[in-house]
């Protein structure tokens, strides 16, 4: 680290010399396999972009120069050469900083940004907003070929050209999304990489477009030339750089989707140092069930915008699946109303999706889905409340998803009733279906229904009085708890699984105002729109008391579940509490 | 009407010889006439895609083949074709057939469509599901230019490419969207057209797509051959077809962004023919303060995705906004994203934009622009209980964007507090900030805060007892009728305005428990996930009854906002009447 350590601003590496550039190149990718290997990251588009951004920082002066990262994993050499290297060097300060652009941790982060095909309409508006203050910084757009796909990428694409000013879009072509690029677009970003940039067909030049390619992503020297001969440029420009995913990291560069994000690994071998959990996990399972379902019954095809690896989905399974699975790419839009039209012409879809990418179809999901109540069905999984990154939460989607009028939301408890929901749900006709997979895997010897036809049926686990428990999904062993910890100060009270959270059962919920003074509601969400409010509005006009728990509308950072669930009141000990003081009033 | 009496399904159209389907053509084009110079709707998109529709019923077999519209505005010609002439001939049918396609009406309508941009995703789904079942027929996608630059379509188109198998993407450009177009793909399509689809820089075949230009898109018998020579197509193509938005109407020829939708009018002279309110409207305010505003503010930036005409910028109020306003075209996604961008760099950026299509933006409202914090303003017009078509609701907007974090919400009650609310919201540089345009302007001499920075502080208009009434935005006016309701029987009510819905205010709630038994909440809007469910949770746990009151969570279709109100309980009779019955439980 002999270059690195000298490195604290932007500025450092301004004196440098190429050779000097390419050591520091390699500190860095040490640097970041430092931190990788021990924390779990962002691999591969991390490693190839590393020669980018110190081109980028030699040219540019950033912050006045605005560097704008799309879903930011391409972000950390950015990070180590603006003053946060100790992030990447020392174990001890790897938590103060993210693996996402965060303005809160530097001046030289715009946008806190995990999702994919923002940046170039944010850049777009940077821009516009330099243009009216008469500033001439230059203002640039990273991207990854894989987020280029999506819609609102397009969009900023169609708009950037209507600029006048400077804007340069770079597009780091490294031939893969997160798994494979699909789309017919990478056939034309493969025919110019083939043609170097020359052939006469060019999507960006057909959008009126500025355009240059460069062939050697890697190579700082073309890249510093080329960034400063179009430094301060007057108009919009796509630079178009072929890279390799995983540079400098042989596995890496091996097996690309692999390597996209990793937990922690061993830096010799490769192999993983984590920790999986040993038990079963619900992707498994479903990759297990879909694999199998698919064999009786060609009619189901399942669809994943871009993650099939994060659902599963190895590269055997996808074999095993066949055409009937599509990966339609980072385009979450397309793929729910492409579900749509499967399901009005006669075949079964099922979208599965991550909760915070769920969120990218609100009107996907109630136009061209919902009013229409075509018959798909949607796995939501990544969802509740996390410890992780503000951009990874799972705690909307209760609240975004089980107020579209149609669309039926099923909460299940336990593996048995999870796999009876989605076989229901993959005969049901009448209406889209909704399954909230949980993260954890319960069995459970209960009965469990096969018909789930009468809609909004909750289902009464342990029948008692004074107090009615109604805990969703994930949360019916909290609800045990509770249920625990109420026998033993001489109180049985009710236990109820909802199953159904885009409804509730108003004939269960009004026979229990005969024995019951009250209602807990626990949700694995927001309770601001959510499933327990439901019960609230319910009740009101009746004497029967009702305590919501669920989480605070806000947007957490990185902070321990066991803090979130204190704060939101999510223990047993704590619920019980609250109970009590609730019945003293 | 010598043809047209005789048709009833599309096959009475395939013996009939080019100058019959010419005439036919004419008189569909009077049939269309006939019924929008008398109910209103779309007018220049429909009767320039007549010729593209006979030939397709010409050349194809509805519904075996499917044809997919993208947002409806060019199917009447289809409607007509498909045995429901008597919807647009006969004043007494008008009301039967809606201005959307919708497969309640017909066998030949696939999906009830209203928003942009769906076709494409759409017919992918079809056309796979059609391959699931070894079947044969065609997929139609029908789209207009101005559809096309929405992300939605683009990820269709891209995903298109992937297809092998058959899939006709019509596109109909006429050279303009809602008003005049903006993007680069516009240059393409410009440049194609010049060439008459010649030129080598072709945006469809770069992503891979088969590619056919037709010059003149009223020319039957050309339309006719090229179908019918693609009729079968074994791989997905993109006919790109220029016709003349508004065809055989010189008025609507002449000023295409006027007619592209028009309410009633005199068919000789053009003339409007609708009575239009004679009070002030939001829109006029609006459009005279930003104008205005911007004189004043040169930072300030108005942005609109495509409705610029709809929301009261005339031409020559554009021409006065001069650059401070920004027509995205209908591109959503990029608005809220290129507005974070804006506010970002030190522009003040304000979005106005109608209900329904601000739920096309959920992702981008939560993760670029509420995560970041940046101080955009976005103005909601359109938006409540309606009685209109399913397609443009007003109803689900509080339930979306309240209840993402970080939002500030703001539902103004008068002329005077909309205003203050601007100008507040202009200043504000702690948080994005939301707007609910009412429909109806009402002026109000009441003293109004200036200052909205105590967030989530309701306002007492009327202090009394027992009963309080806590009526949001639009619904203020209803709540003054209850309270007079029930100061005739002799209840001295208390009136609140709570001017934020995106919180509530806890210290005035928790003080109105002292001489209150009835919270009653009006919203003008769903139930489910709204307002009103915030206020019920608060007092979940307390005596305090709540009664909500505002929209049951469905898409209504074309239902009298009489009939709505009467369903809902929103009339101050059925009001006070439920606050009887819940204070006698």
């Amino acid at each position: 680290m002999n270059y690195l350590e000298t490195i604290n601003t932007p500025s450092d590496i301004k004196n440098m010399s190429v050779p000097e550039l390419n050591t520091l190149a390699k500190e860095i990718r040490t640097a970041i396999l430092n931190r990788v290997s021990q924390t779990g990251g962002h691999v591969g588009p991390n490693l190839g972009a590393v020669e980018i951004i110190i081109a980028l920082h030699y040219v540019f002066n950033s912050p006045t120069d605005k560097f704008i990262f799309d879903v930011s994993h391409q972000s950390y050499a950015h990070k180590i050469l603006t003053g946060r290297k100790y992030g990447f060097l020392n174990k001890e300060y790897f938590n103060q900083i993210s693996g996402y652009t965060n303005p809160q941790e530097s001046e030289h982060d715009l946008f806190m940004v995990g999702h994919t095909s923002t940046s170039i309409s944010l850049a777009c508006g940077v821009a516009k907003a330099r243009d009216f203050a008469k500033r001439n910084e230059n203002v640039i757009a990273l991207i990854g070929d894989g987020s280029l796909g999506g819609g609102e990428a397009l969009e900023g694409l169609n708009f950037a050209s209507e600029l006048n000013s400077n804007l340069i879009i770079i597009i780091n072509d490294n031939e893969m999304s997160i798994a494979e690029n699909h789309g017919g677009l990478y056939k034309n970003l493969r025919l110019l990489r083939e043609t170097k940039g020359t052939a006469q067909n060019n999507m960006f030049k057909a959008w009126g477009l500025d355009y240059q390619y460069i062939s050697d992503g890697h190579n700082i020297e073309t890249l510093i030339q080329t960034f400063k001969q179009i430094k301060n440029i007057n108009n919009p420009i796509v630079l178009h750089i072929h890279t390799t995913k995983g540079k400098g990291f042989s596995f890496a560069e091996k097996n690309k989707e692999y390597w996209h994000y990793q937990m922690p690994f061993n830096l010799q071998t490769g192999e993983s140092t984590f920790q999986y959990s040993t038990g079963e996990n619900y992707n498994t399972l479903t990759v297990n069930y879909l694999t199998q379902k698919v064999k009786q019954n060609k009619n189901i095809v399942v669809l994943t915008a871009g993650t099939p690896g994060a659902l599963g989905f190895s590269p055997e399974k996808r074999l095993e699946m066949g055409k009937n699975l599509i990966d339609v790419g980072i385009m979450e839009e397309h793929a729910v109303a492409m579900c749509s039209g499967l399901a009005k012409n006669g075949t079964k879809p099922i979208f599965w999706v991550l909760s915070p990418f769920v969120q990218r179809t609100y009107d996907q999901l109630s136009h061209d889905l919902a009013l229409n109540n075509n018959p798909a069905v949607i796995l939501v999984s990544w969802n509740g409340i996390m410890g992780n990154d503000a951009t990874h939460l799972g705690t909307f989607d209760i609240s975004m998803m089980s107020n579209i009028p149609n669309l039926i939301c099923l909460a299940p408890t336990s593996k048995e009733e999870y796999f009876a929901m989605l076989e229901w749900a993959i005969t049901c006709q009448s209406h889209p279906v909704v399954i909230r997979v949980p993260s954890m895997v319960f069995s459970s010897s209960a009965p469990v229904d096969i018909d789930y036809d009468n809609l909004n049926q909750f289902q009464t686990i342990q029948t008692g009085n004074t107090i009615a428990i109604c805990a969703l999904g994930s949360f019916l062993p909290l609800g045990y708890q509770v249920l625990e910890k109420l026998r033993k100060r001489q109180i049985n009270a009710t236990l109820i699984n909802p199953r159904f959270y885009s409804g509730i059962d108003t004939h269960l919920l009004n026979n229990l105002k005969e024995n019951h003074k009250l209602i807990v509601t626990l949700e694995d969400g927001e309770l601001d729109g959510g499933f327990g409010e439901k019960i609230s509005r319910f009740y009101g006009s009746s004497n029967m008391k009702v305590l919501n728990f669920g989480a605070k509308k806000e947007f957490t950072d990185r902070i321990p579940l066991e803090k979130l669930y204190e704060k939101y009141h999510l223990t047993p000990d704590l619920i019980v509490q609250d109970i009590f003081t609730t019945l003293k009033e």
